[in-house]
């Protein structure tokens, strides 16, 4: 869709193509011949890279194409038929995958949150409560922590919230799965003190997200520990996420992981994020709650609602109880300056 | 990889990226901004293109990423969970897609082939055995015949045999799906007398292949009557197969179905293939199945196999109990002249 | 396990074997031979007999042998694979079918509850906010509402409860599924004002259970309509429910509606759950809440619980926040009226 | 069905009740008290008889409802989610459970048969053809073997058989599992030179059938080795497969196990079949394949057929290409002398 030149679009962070430097190495490379499904040299040297920049060298990795593909994949393979998977009752796989997981066979055992996010002791009561049922055996038993960083609702665990919920799991023998499609607007943020590194030391597995922050498409599925899931390939097959082309996933990511390209796709989107929350704040907007991220959550009432659609399209979030509507803006690593300023003067 | 020069691959169809046309697209609409999920226009425009194509003026068309998860999307989509999908023992569902149609629950119920192909009269039996069999609640119901076009040994059926397939399963109640994988291949070769619209006209579902055909990645699912599966939508996201920026692969089927660039890759590989076998056979080479697409079957000795292999990359078939080896070797729409008359050379 | 004579046992309604009816009536046909699968005499008149007290002349009636399998068979075959069921949070589906319901693929979509029970009007905001989410198509759609009469709290729905439910349901377009396991302490129950005609009237499908009321095992699934769900036999066969000598089932059931044996049996429990109540009431103890058929919650603080844990065994249910314990006690068609007052007496 | 004086039936081998015995075990508990889900004194006793005549004091033991239902529950138990389960193409699993296997996500990798029975040296080409395929990944994997004993051809695997089976499955690191559903006519029959306990020492699982050996329903899960598959309970519940008052099928095996009734009945169906074969043999019929336990084949052309029907049921087996047809008489527990010696006469 050409978009007509006085619209501005903050739906989404999926707007977009590639960062043109993905699409310069695919144009270059285009005519080489390589083997399929991520056995070419540049998902290897992609994964080489990711590795260390995670400071897990012996890491297994594979490119999935999408998140909810990425997420129903790791879920499947981790867990026992009989086990489910904890994870707020906002999280994207409570409620917007379609019954992805459910389709796997699994069950999402909901957990109430705060902001998108959950707590370690709220984690610790879930398994104690399990653990404590007589009648556990009846029941489906939590064999996994799901959690995203940033969260759906663009707040970020803090690494001590992330150590204290990786100890409860560890303890309590279930795995932490983290899911990152929106990891580089996390990683950029001056709030995040949460490093790639980090995340690999506290959990099982996690994915660096593409789709949402600078590539076509792609997933990068990580296991810190090798040879977590055996087979894990096969399960990928399995669930029709392997790629034939692996190449054009492991390219992206190897451009990501160079020059720093990830991060600074993070800074361009935070950077601007930042403007227009305190743009917004200045002149009075309130926002629905405390999301350091790429996502702004703007509180409006019917008429400033109507007013802004006019020149800017959002997300819609939710209606509140008051009458008035919290609505998204969401920048990006394809976000310009001048688009910033644009709707800064439209407020 | 960068190919050592010297060698030369006819190991596959999906070793480069895509038509450079695709590319140039790709590079051009980068920074627009698109909805997500398909619906945009490029999406749109490449439906349309389609539809006409395939002279079907009210199909839905959806574009998913693979071959095996367009497979196991549509098959579930179509099926109740007690009916089965009947296929040769050689189909891609059989063999080589991991478990993915038992996945979604469905058992594959295979058919003897030849070239691997099976028969209107093959099908007819096999839906009248389960109708006449006491015990056929207990068995699972055949719903759907999986063919594809070409076939896995690069055969291809013929309008008349495609007629009586179609015959049979409307006869029968059970939906017809073809598998287009290598479409392209088929539609571009003399000896083909099927179209497009004869497909179309023909099956409940088929699948228009991109990724062996000149597209990074990318199928074209098409039910050419309208609304055929209710949610086909929600069927695909639950797959994990819905892909965010849904226009690159809109765009992509766009391009292909433009200038008729996608006939025209079919075009050169079946030209270099031609090409191929004549100067196999007239070398004396003796081809295991006669296959008039993109792949070309050699029966080759031990002694055959080591000279050609110290210079050319092809895939491994099978043994022979004779003590021969089937190898393929694949063209492509990437396939260049000079590496066919270099292959000559030294058949 | 031979009871200990001083201890009195209500820790469920599933201790003791069968009705001697039952039993008379096994022994009595023992050496006849039947066709299997519920092809039998036995299962015929039996359906006959379901048939004639439900009102429901063209009902398709299928004897299965649990709870959780009736439950996952039917969902399963009334569900299209990307609809999910919305249940009570407490629902049985929800919390002690050990992930079956998401083994067969579907999502419960929980809701809730009132003393084990959902409203019209929540149904109604469940269906009214899927169809009114731009994002639906991402999501779980509910296909299905579940509710059980009584409830796992032992909580009747009242005859305009239900036909609201009803009608909320068909405006909907989902089907309505009421689990029966207890359904003969329902009926029996003077506060009751739903018969079986008015359940088969309103649902799509229900069982009327006899695990808890007087069977060895077994629960009839009623589709009043008929033919709601072509070739269930087979989805039966296909979730490993169909019993081979299906005249075991048959004959119960035909068993428990001679002679008004299952309305007999209901009275026999809400009998003696009535005298242990109001002998609770009269000596002080609380109730947790108003529950009128054959389970009785008590709250307990720790010193009356040890007491009378010396002498009865209970069921526990949960702790309350206070420190005191709600405990169940069940009765069932098998109590008998001294063990009732010997349980008064222990208070 | 009260059977028509005149009509000898021997269709199949579960048209009968129970053994007496066992009704008066049940009558005799009837109405005792016990805790449900075969956490009773039932089926511990039972589970201690059967732990002693399979010489496998560490057993764990389970007991399920019915064939098809004990094994998809194995099968998913044992399986990871990319396996597959290696049967003969005749197999019941194959061919005769609806898709229940396939419901669980595991596909049925058939073998040819031999009067129902694979090899040692089959299933070792299984093996070592899924390692040395260059795709393998992209497979199903052969995880488990799957035979029954006798097999639905009422042949039997001798000791030798077996072990080597055995062997190669241990060599390839894969799962024996062995369906015992008519197990109680391979052990009486003079023929058989497995016992229980070399089933028991040879195999990852099996299961003594109850069904068709004389209980009203019921199969005993044997893992040899205790703790084989973690939490089987919740996969036996999540499966619907868990019996509430578990006690009944415990207390039939308790029965079975006691006095050497579960071979007693197996060589009264044998001692009948044995007699009709030599009865056949001596009359000059022709049988269809050397089955030596509680089923008889029997060749019929159309004459013999329409005239033995007249006075015998018998089960339909298949049609031979000559126009003639084979026929099976199944003998059992239950089968009467007299109705032998009237078959005969008739014959």
């Amino acid at each position: 869709m050409k978009q007509n030149k006085r619209t501005l679009s903050f739906a989404s962070d999926y707007m977009e193509g590639a960062h043109p430097e993905i699409l310069r190495r695919l144009a270059e490379t285009n005519m080489e011949q390589t083997p399929g499904y991520g056995l070419d040299e540049y998902s290897e040297t992609a994964r080489a890279k990711i590795r260390r920049a995670a400071h897990a060298p012996e890491a297994d990795i594979f490119f999935l194409i999408g998140g909810t593909q990425a997420n129903a994949t790791v879920i499947d393979a981790l867990l026992r038929p009989y086990q489910g998977v904890a994870a707020a009752e906002t999280g994207h796989i409570s409620v917007h995958e379609a019954g992805a997981i459910e389709f796997g066979g699994h069950k999402v055992l909901t957990l109430p949150h705060k902001a998108g996010k959950i707590s370690a002791s709220q984690i610790e009561s879930c398994l104690a409560s399990y653990r404590q049922d007589a009648n556990r055996e009846h029941m489906v038993m939590p064999g996994m922590v799901y959690i995203s960083q940033p969260t759906e609702y663009g707040s970020l665990y803090s690494l001590a919230e992330l150590e204290a919920i990786s100890a409860v799991c560890r303890a309590g023998g279930v795995h932490l799965y983290l899911d990152g499609a929106r990891l580089a607007y996390a990683l950029a943020c001056p709030a995040d003190d949460v490093t790639l590194a980090d995340i690999a030391r506290l959990t099982t597995a996690f994915y660096i997200g593409g789709t949402k922050c600078g590539a076509l498409f792609g997933e990068a599925v990580v296991f810190p520990k090798k040879n977590t899931v055996p087979h894990f390939f096969s399960i990928v097959k399995q669930h029709g996420a392997l790629l034939a082309k692996g190449r054009i996933a492991g390219l992206q990511f190897d451009a990501l992981f160079s020059h720093d390209l990830y991060r600074k796709g993070g800074e361009t989107a935070i950077r601007a994020a930042d403007r227009i929350r305190s743009a917004l704040l200045q002149k009075g907007y309130r926002l629905a709650f405390d999301a350091p991220t790429n996502q702004i959550f703007l509180v409006l009432d019917q008429k400033q609602r109507e007013r802004l659609e006019e020149h800017v399209e959002m997300g819609f979030w939710e209606n509140l109880p008051d009458g008035t509507t919290v609505m998204r803006l969401a920048t990006s690593w394809a976000t310009r300056e001048e688009d910033v300023e644009a709707l800064i003067e439209r407020l």
